[in-house]
């Protein structure tokens, strides 16, 4: 198995119990979770190790959050503690027809997007591990984050390890007019990447491509072969998601590899929380690549580990590979004596 | 935007948490709420002044019922503090093939039910506010708050404000042989009332009527035209409802005015929590007929206010205008960020 | 050992989550109690056999009550079912300075309350069981309520089976000058019972008795006597409570049985809920006269009962003979492995 | 009506609250079943007496689930408390792709388990009772136990009593190559069983029987009769279940009796709790066997039973009788005020 | 009555149940607090209108806020909406010989420490109420802040209104060398006060002032009138506290006015809730002056409102003037019924 | 800092919340625990690092433990997964005069009680780490685990490790006579151990020493000496608590070292949860003789270590050193913000 590591903010979730809006309750659940934990923590339940480069308060929000990240299974050696506070997101679950609200509170001071990252770790991490995560949402931080996030990016693409991006891209972070700001920070990602999680959205809102197709499948078809060779990826991969009437959504993958498309077949499930699910499609698809999976397995494994996150409640898949394997088969299983 | 009253009962409900019974929990979640509640609170959300008549006993649980009140958005001023108790009901949620179930307590002694209501209040009350509610719950508890509910209804009218009724018919209330003791009463209301909330059963049960139409949507078409007519009403409208075996209701909604009837397109919705749903489409209607908007949009607007309410939690309404607006427009959305 | 019920009725208790109050909360706890139901189960729990004489509305509130009971270790065939209401009670326990507070709702229309009581169900019971409790508080209730329990008193009586009567004088339930208006029914019941339960309050401020003695150690010991002899009562027996400062009380027993007072060792200690030792106070003596035990270790015993019954939540008594006798010993245990 | 008594383990249920895995949740909801439990249980709410013959450990643990069975309704005289340990097993709720799980703890020294059963009781009870319930799960338990239930069946049997058993086979119990331990126990059982639960399943695999038809419906109809005529059974029951994608199931239920089989329709609803419904699917059957029912009602109420039993939380069926004759009608209610 | 407003900012309190720490726990209870929401709401008990200038953020936080401030009998009028933030803290409670634990987010960049207030609003403020209220920890945040809040006290003056201000010195919020930093502008606000709550502490601290008595007592006597003349104070009020071992502590309030020290008797009391009790005490103190009560009365009801503010959960206070009334008179009550 | 490892079971903790019993309730908080845990996740919090030497279950139970241990900072590397299930323990708090009480399930079967250890993971893990913690809970156990125990401590010498040994002796888990039986084994460990938790009753009981003195100080004073010189400990250590009527304890250490003892002041204290807390001493000495503190030191770090964890609930300490440090000074603090 491999190592892994991902860089990126641990942020506080904390969840109106269900159904209820914050008006109505006076009771919250809290976790902790992000992309990048979402991701390495599921890597940890398919057996590698999984690392979190990040900073956190010396305060009893960072302990928090540092025995959580333990419990999930992620080593927690290369988080620095400092700074003064941890971001936060509120949530309120949406039930049928209304939709679920997030509410974010000032992650713009916290202890990660202040924080003064020590290339001497940076080097050391490249130098341990095999893999390194990056979302978009760490992207659009700021300037200093950015920095921080590209050198690591290079050191470890130099040190001859794979180099994961997430484009993740969400428009509330990076303001109006936002795409003009965000396009030279995903190309220079982009370069540095090896496997990439994006879509044709993603292709003609932020590297400004065109597509003479009119449907998202055909953009999909025409686009993403043409970034895959620009940027001499491994492997790009997304999904296609719908949200039906009746409390399920549809997804289908697909791992876009060596001038191929491979797509999953379309699953349909009941969902409990949404919130996460992209994390656990990227997590079967880089555990597909670390181990050299045939691409057909890796997104039929991504697409179903996307589907049991969610039926758990909170951001981070729980499912081990067995699991996944399991649910992969399609039968609906009775109760597990 | 106007002032709003109603007239009514503030009641205690007290809930069994999911979905168990009251023999198998042993806690309960209470709140309160009432016809007039759902209504002004509703109002209230959508930017109208909502304000209650009524009473509330002079203890902590009148002033867990203030504090409620106020927590909803109502104004408090015309509430008087007096008697002995507040009317209460007990609620076990169903799920699937089993149905919810509610138990009242005494509602008879309480403090609304046996108030001595001052005319002088209620003089200006109908001065100052735009519209009075009034529920057909209220006019079968007895006969002195009937004569209250007449009074106050008249001095509205005669101060040129608008006259809501909701007939609101409920068996258990009036007991056997029922109808015959409750058609001069509702025929006295419908007298007074503007806006008249009603559908082709409560046109044959309750003022006697006969329709040669076999179907509920041919009763209907012949039937609201006639009782219109009869009471000179601005608008009458209702809803007809079908609960399916999945969990899910459907709702189509009517408003009749100026001679013709509108409709709703049928919604189909996963249900949280059925009660109160009927007052939030009378708050969408109330909400247009007051803001004079088309007919069809107010048709629509009640039906997505009804079917929201089906996806909180309680019996009062919480949607605001943009809510309504935005679940008007049919499309799913995934999580609001 | 023996057949001990109690004729009373059966209450719901709402309790708000420690310590806060119904305007600040949104749930409750609830159970089921009364004075003869606490009573009965405490008997239960030394080894009787308890029976409750009561009536429960035929619905789901009844149910859950007679499920409860069921599970207090209380029999629940003399109970019937009908009327419509439960009374029932809110609580909000205080901490410290801030005192508890218990509000009512309107328990003069429960079943228990409006119950048509057979006779020949009252003489099954006399000659089935070997002693039966009643309590002041359903003698403050109605005159039917306060006609049936004379009756079963006399059949008991006439049948040579023990009765038992608690004073528990309450002044709200009485209304204003209402010493005048329960003198009289105090003393029929007085005149049937053999154990009571009463202090020198009750002697001065029922039943109009006089005492030189100015300090309430001195009117006890003078008044006791007088009632004992005037009643031909084979016991008399009651407390006296202090509330301490630092959430603790001082509870001191006694016990007056052929012309001799016996008193239990002051007891101080730490009050989880207050509500109900009275009830676990005279259970332990009723199991003491029920035993032929001697009266100074019933009184002790008495008192041990009901200084545990202050540590556990709930109205009603949880200890068995075991427990009480080990409290009795006076030793505090570490915890029990 | 019928004295019902049922010779099994009582366990504790411990349950994670919904829908939280062991790894994440803090907090575990318990209650106390059985089959033997929930047969009893069941056939207590149409109006039966239920006795449960087993064995409590004589600790809080024990307490406790006498405590729950008399909640329940269950009459426990016939529960002797002894031995060390009661039986329990941990619940995590599935959600629609993902399974719910079980895990047990150490059954095998239970109470139960290791009881010395007294002779005498069950010759007591084999004269007091008019039927007795047994379960292929306790048969897997040991020699002890196999012997013990073997001799009550046959003291029930020769005293004129109807014998119930239900094969609730189940592999993990018996271990490796288990068809083979456990087919002379089940015909032992067969040979003294008036009413017994199973399906082709267990005729093929436990009793070794072969079939010429393909599908589960056409074994259905080939191997019971044989069954039947071999063991000279009243009466044999079962159900076919599907687990449909969308978090509801499909059941249809049959009865064979006097060379006929009787299917209910086929029945598809939205499933809460899926633990124990078999169980209320046997007592339907055995309700309707005691009231000499038309086998056609019989199976119908069985399956309504069984569906009603997928709506509640917990393994223990709460509907009374008339809640599953309403549940036979078919259409879905709205609110029961 | 009166009508009083403060000018600060809302928070939200984010606390951990009773007694866990943030690592153990996964929820917590939220409510809405700050020095101005607990002193006009408190007032509001009393009598008084209470009104809230404050400025909350657009989303579902600020709804909530706005939802539990109109609960708590405050008007929000003057509460404008606009910023992104909430200010928020994580409070773990302590237990005996374990303090309790604050842990802030970041309140720099809350809708209230970056509102623009508009200088219209507060000339309709300052001749609207009678009395404003100003605390030292709105006047630590920023300059902008610092200067809205002086221009509203001297608005205020000028209409002739009680100014009222509370040093409220916290350390941490000024950081390294803060007396320095703060003097000046705690001078300013002496200035413009009429009421001031402060104790020798910040004579000596923020003031500069020295004292040759060495004990607390002595200083408070000597220092306090000193200020009290150089400011023109109308009165200076304030608390001694101690904390006792046995989860008790012991208060005594002072109050100066007109040369003339008034002290309480000392409280000793157990705590449950300690955040919010000085708030308690203040509000007292105003409703004294306000009302034109004897200074030892004033006094004595202050100390008496410290002390219920103790007994209650959260950071405000509960109690209405009867109740303050009740425990002035220092006897401890039984259940109240 | 050093490389702690404790040899012993995890157990799971299922409490009843507070402060209910198992009949009354029907939910439990669980947590997983043990003296082993509970020691080196006290000295992780110290700064060392805390292994676990144990075997834990290969399903969701053992997962969950898993999972928490890691939270709690422990070391999971040295934990096998086989055996079937996990000893649990059932907790129902006491209050005052009522004490808590335990209930155990059996673990006599656990995974831990029936794993074969394997001596290389020994050896490696006596090369790899500075010290070893036993308990005499585990040593009475079964022979299997005897002689685990005892390789492995021997295996630490050689290497030469410090060995601790507690001798916690549990009556009720070695039976009846059982000091006989205890002796040998005790002795075993005695020999090997260099650090040992002991007082006067364990020397009189377990290795049959005879005092000459009468009450515990003087025996402690007698016998330990004899204890030491006779095993060539590096240190003794103990406490003598004493349990006083108001929920408060009060308790003394000692540290018998170089022929000298040292005392810790008495402390009283309020308790919150008792479990655990003789760990939390427990490691206060290991630590202060990790890091060579002066014995007085370490004995009043251990005695504040121990009033610590009776103020948080669980078993296992949570101060750090820090906490301690603060806690060893005396003050009562007000609110740390």
């Amino acid at each position: 198995m491999s190592k892994v590591a991902a860089f990126g903010e641990v942020m506080m979730r904390l969840e109106v119990p269900r159904y209820a809006t914050l008006s109505q309750s006076n009771s919250l659940n809290y976790s902790f979770s992000g992309t990048g934990v979402n991701v390495v923590s599921a890597l940890a339940r398919y057996g590698h190790e999984g690392y979190l480069l990040s900073e956190l308060p010396d305060n009893p929000l960072g302990d928090a959050a540092i025995a959580y990240l333990r419990k999930l299974g992620i080593e927690t050696d290369y988080i620095s503690r400092g700074g003064r506070y941890i971001g936060s997101y509120f949530l309120e679950h949406g039930f049928g027809a209304r939709a679920s609200r997030v509410t974010y509170t000032d992650r713009w001071g916290s202890s990660f997007n202040t924080a003064q990252f020590d290339d001497a770790v940076f080097e050391r991490a490249a130098a341990d591990i095999d893999a390194v995560h990056f979302c978009g949402i760490t992207l659009a931080m700021n300037d200093e984050v950015r920095a921080a996030m590209k050198r690591l990016g290079r050191a470890a693409k130099k040190a001859g390890k794979t180099v994961i991006f997430d484009c993740n891209y969400r428009p509330s972070l990076w303001g109006e007019g936002s795409y003009e700001l965000a396009k030279p920070h995903y190309e220079e990602m982009l370069e540095i990447a090896d496997i990439v999680f994006m879509n044709e959205r993603d292709a003609i809102h932020i590297l400004g491509m065109t597509a003479s197709e009119k449907d998202r499948a055909g953009q999909l078809q025409q686009l993403i072969p043409q970034v895959a060779q620009r940027y001499k990826l491994q492997a790009v991969a997304g999904t296609h998601r719908k949200i039906n009437g009746d409390n399920t959504h549809s997804l289908i993958g697909y791992l876009y590899k060596e001038g191929q498309f491979h797509f999953s077949r379309q699953l349909t499930f009941a969902v409990y929380d949404r919130v996460g699910a992209g994390d656990a499609y990227a997590s079967g698809i880089i555990h597909g690549e670390l181990q050299d999976a045939s691409p057909l397995h890796t997104v039929e494994f991504a697409a179903a580990a996307a589907m049991l996150a969610h039926t758990v409640a909170g951001d981070t898949p729980l499912a081990t590979e067995g699991d996944v394997l399991t649910a992969m088969q399609g039968e609906l299983r009775d109760v597990s004596r």
